[in-house]
């Protein structure tokens, strides 16, 4: 559980119940890795989360104060995880946005998660799951805190050596896991699901798109059949915590930690995206 | 706000930061209308709580807590409303479900909503939302806590004299409303929307399916297009609280409150299944 929480600046780790958060999941987040009390791609995690305010007309809480309250969170922590979560705080009469909206910022400090320290070297086996996440363009994208369909897929298996379950929408599509985005490499291509419908935009997703020209990938974005994902050359999940986990189980299907995938994490190191550990 | 809430029996109105419930959205609510001290249809909302329980895979709430606490608050109380609500409490790695859950139980008493008590007999004006529910089978039906979609929804409209709006999901069937289930009739059949990939399945949609036949209704639950539903000779959208509001503007088309409309809200009063007032 959070080491410690600040909410709208307070040491506290309660929440109002009538919060939106709690009611309705009228909120968003982000989870942030911290390597040497910094922070990790700060600036995009606030960008997304300012991109997800935008979405769901929630006034964009003040950076100063969000930085200033994750920074005394992170000093002398070595490795560790910041989560921030925004919501809509209390009032309004039902679903109706309330008239004067006071967000209440929640931000914890956690311990690193205790995920196998094999998976960024060894790689991963990778399930896939039954369950089909559904379309919603209003909310693809951003990192809100309804995130019930993520715990319906993640329920699916406890074999504690299965890392990560691939999720496809209800057109079959292949979306992301149910904690991390996907890449597949081709040749020479990185292929990544469109996430229009459903799925978040990764941070770590989006440093993989920027930097795949430095590394001479072509990059394609669109929709992917599990098909086509099966006749991979090599694939990956990740994200900003656990950076890159090469796939070496993809359900039936053996895979190689695979030589692009490693520079890709190199690289994503090199500019401190991701942490040295990954 | 809350008159009064109790979490897991305490008098307290906040709860832990870490509750699934406000991380995820990981849980369930039910509400009740109270008239008099006697909280209506709680049989049923009780079992769509524990159905929801099913779904998501979250241990069943001692019922006789659940009955002794609501209980607590509804003395002396002529008219009001207790909201359940039931999360997976703490714990667990990310999404992965917790070994041993100890679910949060959060009762909380509000005062009657203040709507126009003219919407029962006046009827009210409804607009078409141009947000679109997506579909997730495994959870429509429920009445779970991820309820950015609604709050989306409402979100579009703030003229206080349009009392509700109905959407549409993303194939363009006709699904409900923000908060409300919706019914049209045309000749001698009540139709409603089928709910088997989007939407909630109200306690008062149910019992008005059920004590259609007793009115000498046909009942038709189908996929319903805008088209089907603009050439209705009567509409209107109920739930346990609104209890049944007939609609006399729907987008553009006048409506005017029908007879057999009214014949089943006094049947629904008949069998105390919504409040006298409604």
């Amino acid at each position: 559980m959070a080491i410690k929480s600040l909410i709208n600046g307070n040491s506290i780790d309660v929440a109002s119940a009538q919060d939106r958060g709690l009611q309705y999941g009228d909120g968003l987040f982000e989870t942030i890795a911290i390597e040497n009390e910094f922070l990790l791609c700060w600036d995009e995690h606030i960008e997304r989360l300012q991109l997800g305010c935008g979405r769901l007309k929630i006034p964009i809480p003040s950076e100063e104060k969000l930085i200033e309250e994750a920074q005394s969170l992170t000093s002398h922590i070595e490795r560790g995880v910041i989560k921030i979560i925004v919501t809509r705080g209390q009032g309004g009469r039902g679903y109706a946005l309330p008239l004067n909206v006071k967000t209440t910022r929640l931000i914890s400090l956690y311990p690193w998660p205790e995920y196998s320290f094999e998976n960024p070297g060894n790689g991963i086996k990778v399930r896939l799951c039954s369950y089909r996440y559904g379309h919603n363009p209003t909310l693809a994208g951003i990192k809100h805190l309804n995130r019930l369909e993520q715990v319906m897929a993640r329920s699916e298996w406890t074999d504690t050596t299965i890392a990560e379950g691939i999720v496809l929408d209800n057109e079959e599509n292949v979306i992301e896991g149910t904690m991390s985005n996907i890449f597949y490499i081709k040749d020479n291509t990185l292929h990544t699901p469109e996430l229009s419908a459903c799925g978040i935009n990764g941070i770590i997703r989006q440093k993989v798109i920027a930097l795949a020209a430095e590394l001479s990938l072509e990059v394609r974005i669109d929709k992917i059949s599990l098909k086509r994902l099966m006749d991979a050359d090599e694939a990956f999940m990740c994200n900003s915590i656990i950076g890159i986990w090469p796939i070496i189980l993809l359900g039936e299907k053996l895979l190689e930690v695979g030589e692009k995938t490693t520079r890709i994490k190199i690289l994503l190191q090199k500019y401190n995206f991701i942490s040295e550990l990954s």
